[in-house]
């Protein structure tokens, strides 16, 4: 199989537009990937190929199809591989988002839950596909070592994915409780809630765990979402002082 | 004045593509407009034309113009205003980029340092235009609100905006010191300071002020910059708690 289609959401597969994506897919994800297009022009074939050929994976040039599914983008290595349904660990932390929408900003998430050590991302739907390959790229291949699962609804995801001892946090500019510096919740085994870009979370989460404020001047109306993600998780995270 | 040429770095105007931006360009710099396009299909025309009265600011009804100047994008109401070099406040608390590349971020980077009360940032040439409309637009309009100036270099910026008690803060993530909850430096007169997205910071920043690394997992290489940006200024903003 070297030829392959555009991307359709349920189509069973998706691919990781660029070299780094890739890497991170192979890495991670070597046994749902289905194989590489290397472009022939790419620089560091011998390093892709060594890789592919060490899980057995499929390498194919051909210039016209990469070409074809890059979609404008300058790209030299694309990764195909199959897409999952996934599960969350209910044991972890979690992040949800309800309905996000702009598959950028999705990708930038993910990134960011990686980043601050949280691999378990719950997207309530309506929302972005996140095995658009859009999402994918913009992640830079995050989304390979995370689990993500789509619920229809806050109930359904707290009777799939709650436990003892998980706390609630969704975050609403009507929130009573301010995130400041020096006085974060403290709690190992939250979720951290989300809304969407333009219209943030339904009245509804008011109700639910400990609804969160961050501070912010009155000359904008809200922080960017994946900002506002970013501060969250720095708060929550509680990572190990490295080095 | 209603034939406007496609924006060019340095023509001497620019233009806010949307309702949204156009209104915070004429609450905030009126006398910079220089004309509003409306499309004849806007439902809210009446208001803005009030607005616009007002100021004496003419309105264009050009639909052809819109859609020549929007770009694909759907847009209903543009803005024109002229560009002009501006100072930063050297009392105030500042925000630098360091030769940031992408237009999007550099808005969101804009918006948010209005969010979190500071209204200078500085920008180390060379850099992407903060005039050019995909920039105006990715603030919201936020740019209008504050005071933008570019500096070949950190030495020129220091010599021109420096003062008695102002503090440096390079973001790095070779810097010694982490900035976690509850261990943030306190400086009433900050700059903090940020490299491009791909490169970081230049080495010779470690030598400047304090050097500050946001904690984060190994699992990526770095933080989105804009987020990078919107934590930094979350621990140093101290907003007053407000409502």
């Amino acid at each position: 199989m070297d030829v392959i289609k555009p991307y359709k959401h349920g189509c069973g597969y998706s691919y990781a537009l660029g070299a780094f994506p890739t890497l991170e897919l192979l890495h991670k994800r070597p046994k749902s990937t289905i194989g590489v297009f290397v472009h022939s022009s790419f620089p560091e074939k011998d390093r892709v190929e060594a890789l592919c050929n060490e899980e057995g994976i499929p390498v194919w040039y051909n210039d016209k199809a990469i070409a074809r599914l890059s979609d404008k983008e300058n790209v030299f290595v694309i990764g195909v591989f199959r897409t999952s349904e996934q599960r969350l660990n209910p044991e972890e932390p979690h992040v949800m988002l309800v309905n996000p929408s702009n598959m950028g900003n999705l990708g930038t998430i993910l990134r960011t839950c990686l980043a601050f050590g949280v691999h378990d991302v719950a997207v309530i739907a309506p929302a972005a596909d996140w095995y658009n390959p859009k999402v994918v790229r913009a992640s830079m291949g995050a989304l390979f070592s995370l689990r993500i699962a789509s619920y229809d609804s806050f109930e359904e995801y707290v009777s799939f994915a709650s436990g003892v001892g998980r706390e609630y946090f969704p975050f609403m500019l009507t929130a009573g409780r301010q995130l400041t510096i020096g006085e974060c919740p403290k709690a190992e085994k939250f979720t951290l809630i989300f809304g969407n870009e333009a219209t943030g979370l339904p009245m509804s989460y008011a109700a639910v765990g400990t609804p969160l404020k961050i501070p912010q001047s009155a000359e904008v109306d809200s922080l960017n979402l994946t900002i506002a993600v970013g501060i969250g998780l720095h708060h929550f995270a509680n990572l190990p002082l490295d080095k």
